[in-house]
């Protein structure tokens, strides 16, 4: 009832339901699958560039001109991971991704882990791309400044809605305002350059204010602080990789030769987030932009604080408005395709979510229900739930990105370590099995560079580990933990229970209740009853028994009336009710029954309404609903409901017919 | 799902339910009854007097002396409508009460308008009583003051639980404090009494203030206004009769002659309260108490309004405090006294609220299944819709008894005159029967006192309308009316489902499907399966056929492999499922059989898991669900749920059991 109230509300919000599997099997072409699978990780240079500054910028603008070597650092990481990537795709074209590889070759638990690692990145996807988004809307359109917040929310409220609603992107929605977002940044990146050779690169808003270093960074980055600093500016600039792995799941969608053409656009996809990777943060140290954790302490103007209400704005939309000025349409261009993109790296992670809600729905770590890909129920839940997820957080983190980031990097990190760590294994197996030495040198070949994955990603990790912990990366570590044991837990009792119902020696397939024993259970006599009558003689039991409870003797007298007027070729039994319920008498009977041929099988007839609308349930079959609940926990009874269809029922019929 | 964990949090909250039925059948000599039934009616001296009190202040201290002669008033129809429910109780010893006197005289509107107003008057009483007992217990400990509010909404929570436990009052709890109250009410008149002939009586704590009368009545308590206040006063003071009629509805649980003992312990009431009322109002005036709504801008001490946060006690522990002392023995045995009978007062409300629901229920206004009275169902139910509703009227009147009052009396006046009325109707039909001249003039008798009662209560009922529908008796009579049209569209939608659904010529008791064809649904060969399938096979199908979805190979094959080992004499069909989707294939399959042959009966298999816990639900039966809902709605087609008993469900079982 409750749920039917629920669809009810979902009917007007999301409208009605249509076929999501539409497009589930084109396959695309490398131009159109660039764009699906590589929003995510290109939309990460939004952010990533202004965490290595701002980080840096705590030990003053000295350290900040290191910022070119920690990016450097960043797009090394990210070519390897890129090549090591392309690597998985050859091996497991199934579309598996981390979880697939480090569940086949690292065991369960190393699954499991990253199948929680990979859950709570996709939350924290949404919800650092959403919080992202809005600020960058609030750089194109100031007054909104500090609502970012509210912003975010509405943002995810809306993509939740869309999602239920059954939209899948078409290849070209995508492709076009990503290209977009390629083009304004690689533009905007040329024209920067042109203009610095010519000497005509303009300074950024921020570029003017000095920054005054944390009293532990007085000396600049030089000490153990130093390295430590260095390498959380590294760590927080790794945020750049998040969403590489995605084209690793989507293989299966790929134009044949797939695992050929996922690995180049994998490789494309490196190229290029490297290279505007680059291209950032060239520009944001030839403009000078200054980027701070909080401009009202650590920014002064000819040496006094800024005065109130100085909005910072992101890297990106600083080096825009140096290069293109402030307003120019240009300028706008580059924000809005920034704000785009990053919409659709959350979407990304709606899409990706119930995938693998539903792979591990598979595996039992998850309710059964959820398995089936396509399936709505499977979809709806999986949206809610990343929406919820992501709600908390941009409410509880209120938006800020740079708090954000501090969880997010870790899981990515768990990820791909630990899938590298299983390739190797993978390639390990496959050395033993081949002899041919051409295949065997391929085999070494890549298992090398998924070593070097390994140990790069691995050192990252450590790093991230070290040094986001206390910053907030202990939260996804709860939170993956307490994952990883619901999961656990619900496969520990799938696997009880088949444990418990496994057939064994003494359930013999052959054998059959001696008799079958039919109760019809009689409130009025209407048509429901009659039907339910038909069909319970139509299965010829060895006996049938009608049943009527006396609640009221004056109802009591006029269905006894009914039944003989109809001449019924069936017995009808009124039980007795001192306490006027209906429930207990049943029950008695039919446990009594049990008790006199306990190797009888009683099948109890009940006739039921089949109702539209969803306060109908409140008024009917209620009692059935408590007497069937009754009667399953005895056993050798079987309930046949016989259902009824009154005329309300259609129009939810229809209903249920798209579904 | 939802229900079960309800049950879980009810199960925490309010214990293992024991049968409520134990003391139904306990009859009830006049000593316990009057106790049992007279709580409401005399508990409503503990704020009526005031009421009268403070209306006439608002005409200044002048009018105030004329509350003897309301109070009168309110006596003398306290006493005819005693007489006439003397009367009642004679012609209707069932105990159906006001609703079905209505009800059968004056046809089912009229019925439905009395239940309506009874209902509402429930909730009321609730907040009414709770409210009153928390200003007692704030007389008695000064420092709760101005936290009614809280200790009534406390109350009621409390109260509720006690009774969703399943607490029905043994007679002797209940007598010991009432009596105790009598006493120490009617005492504490004898003592004053005798102090102010010997003129030892003392001055209440408030009579030294001067009552400044609202600009309007500056005269004092002449022209339209003064008797419009008048009739407010005397309004308010018809409070004292709220609760009369709870004897009329008991009448079944009197020791025999019931109808004679139940009208002697009416009179016994009548004179009681009458005598209480008299006696407060009495000292009330002596002791010269003066109440008012606003102490605040009303009183003056020496011409000074008095100074912040003077508490106004209720007039009956004024008189306490000047007839035994403020602090004395008496004096807080006067309080305790009366708080008690309050809470008993709003609990005799817990026992009738669930009683008429099940009424209602039974005549098709409320959801069939709250029928049976004893049943938990219906009680809890009751318990919670009351509980809820007082709770948000004493949350938005801040536990102000005056206010509340306002809401109050509408509606019990409403079923007063309504009843009176259906007895004039009766008495004339008996009147018709009846040769027997002896009989005849009883009757008569008896149809003169219901008219006069008519008249009184028909008459204070325009007054009340007139005095207190903008006071807030709208919010009451709102709710009525939206009670009846619930109740109202309940029956209508009753009524045409039991049309849709008569037998007809065309619906033959006889006609049997032609042949019966069963299918058995399959995910992995367990135990489960294998009773459905021995269940089916004992109901002997022209023809029986498994069916299994091919969701993942693996399993698919797994499945086939296991149901040949087992050499099961059934072919297994494998349904394609192109977008790995559990239910649609299985529609598709049924939807084909009944186009094939459409005059068989098609029987469903399901084998379902019976669970112990909560969330075991979640991860089980979810798909079957959704099936049995599916399938329902296809006509010729029936659901046999075969259930399998997991271990955990024993627990749960023996739960069920005592329910």
């Amino acid at each position: 009832m409750v749920l039917t109230i629920f669809n009810a509300v979902k009917r007007v919000l999301v409208g009605k339901p249509f076929r999501n599997d539409r497009l589930a099997h084109t396959l695309l072409p490398k131009r159109i699958a660039l764009p699906i699978f590589a929003s995510d990780a290109l939309s990460s240079v939004a952010y990533a560039p202004d965490e290595i500054l701002l980080t840096l910028a705590l030990a003053g603008v000295s350290a900040v001109a290191i910022s070119p070597w920690v990016g450097l650092a960043v797009m090394v990481v990210l070519l390897t991971v890129v090549a090591s990537y392309r690597q998985n795709v050859h091996a497991y074209p199934s579309g598996g991704g981390d979880y697939e590889i480090a569940n086949v070759n690292l065991g369960k638990y190393a699954g499991l882990t990253v199948a929680a690692a990979l859950l709570v990145d996709y939350v924290l996807t949404v919800a650092v791309s959403m919080s992202s988004a809005a600020t960058y809307l609030t750089t194109a359109v100031p007054s909104l400044h500090g609502q970012q917040a509210a912003i975010a929310t509405i943002g995810v409220v809306i993509l939740a809605l869309v999602n239920l609603r059954g939209i899948r992107e078409a290849g070209s929605v995508f492709a076009v305002p990503t290209y977009i977002f390629m083009a304004s940044i690689l533009g905007m990146t040329a024209v920067g350059i042109f203009q610095a050779v010519t000497g005509q690169l303009g300074q950024a808003p921020s570029a003017a204010f000095t920054i005054v270093p944390q009293p532990e960074f007085d000396q600049g980055l030089v000490g153990l602080a130093g390295a430590f600093l260095l390498l959380r500016a590294f760590s927080s600039g790794a945020a750049a990789l998040t969403g590489v792995e995605a084209i690793s799941n989507g293989v299966p969608n790929f134009k044949k030769p797939k695992s050929k053409n996922a690995a180049t656009t994998l490789l494309l996809l490196g190229v290029i987030a490297s290279a505007m990777l680059a291209g950032i943060i060239y520009l944001a140290n030839a403009t000078k932009v200054h980027i701070v954790q909080d401009p009202a302490t650590e920014f002064l103007l000819n040496g006094k604080p800024l005065e109130e209400g100085y909005i910072q704005n992101p890297a990106i939309s600083q080096i825009a408005q140096t290069v293109f000025g402030a307003g120019s349409i240009p300028f706008y261009i580059v924000v809005a395709a920034t704000g785009v993109i990053l919409v659709f790296a959350s979407n990304t992670a709606f899409n990706g979510f119930p995938v693998l809600g539903s792979i591990l729905a598979q595996d039992g770590y998850l309710p059964r229900q959820l398995r089936t890909r396509g399936d709505r129920l499977a979809f709806s839940n999986g949206v809610l739930a990343l929406a919820a997820g992501a709600l908390v957080l941009i409410i509880a983190f209120n938006a800020d990105v740079t708090k954000l980031i501090q969880l997010y990097i870790v899981g990515v990190f768990i990820s791909f370590t630990m899938s590298q760590l299983g390739m190797i294994r993978h390639w390990g197996r496959e050395l033993k099995l081949s002899k041919d030495s051409a295949v065997r040198l391929r085999i070494i070949k890549s298992r090398t560079i998924n070593t070097v994955g390994f140990g790069m990603t691995g050192l990252v990790l450590v790093i991230v580990l070290i040094t986001k912990f206390t910053q907030g990366a202990w939260i996804a570590l709860l939170a993956m933990f307490v994952l990883f044991l619901i999961m656990w837990s619900i496969r520990a009792h799938y696997d009880n229970v088949a444990k418990e119902l496994a057939v064994d020696e003494d359930s013999s397939p052959r054998a059959l209740p001696t008799r079958v024993h039919a109760v019809l259970l009689v409130s009025h006599v209407r048509k429901p009853v009659l039907r339910a009558l038909a069909y319970a003689r139509a299965s010829r039991p060895s006996r049938l028994d009608a049943i009527t409870v006396d609640i009221s003797p004056e109802e009591t007298e006029a269905t006894v009336a009914d039944w003989e007027k109809l001449e019924i070729p069936v017995p009808l039994t009124v039980l007795a009710s001192p306490f006027r319920e209906t429930v207990t008498p049943i029950m008695e009977y039919i446990k009594n029954m049990r008790r006199d041929s306990p190797r009888d099988l009683i099948v109890v007839y009940i006739p039921e309404y089949v109702v539209g609308k969803w306060w109908e349930q409140l008024v009917h079959n209620q009692t059935a609903l408590r007497i069937k609940t009754r009667l399953h926990f005895e056993p050798g009874v079987m309930v046949a409901s016989v259902p009824w269809q009154l005329k309300s029922s259609e129009e939810a019929k229809k209903l249920q017919d798209i579904q």
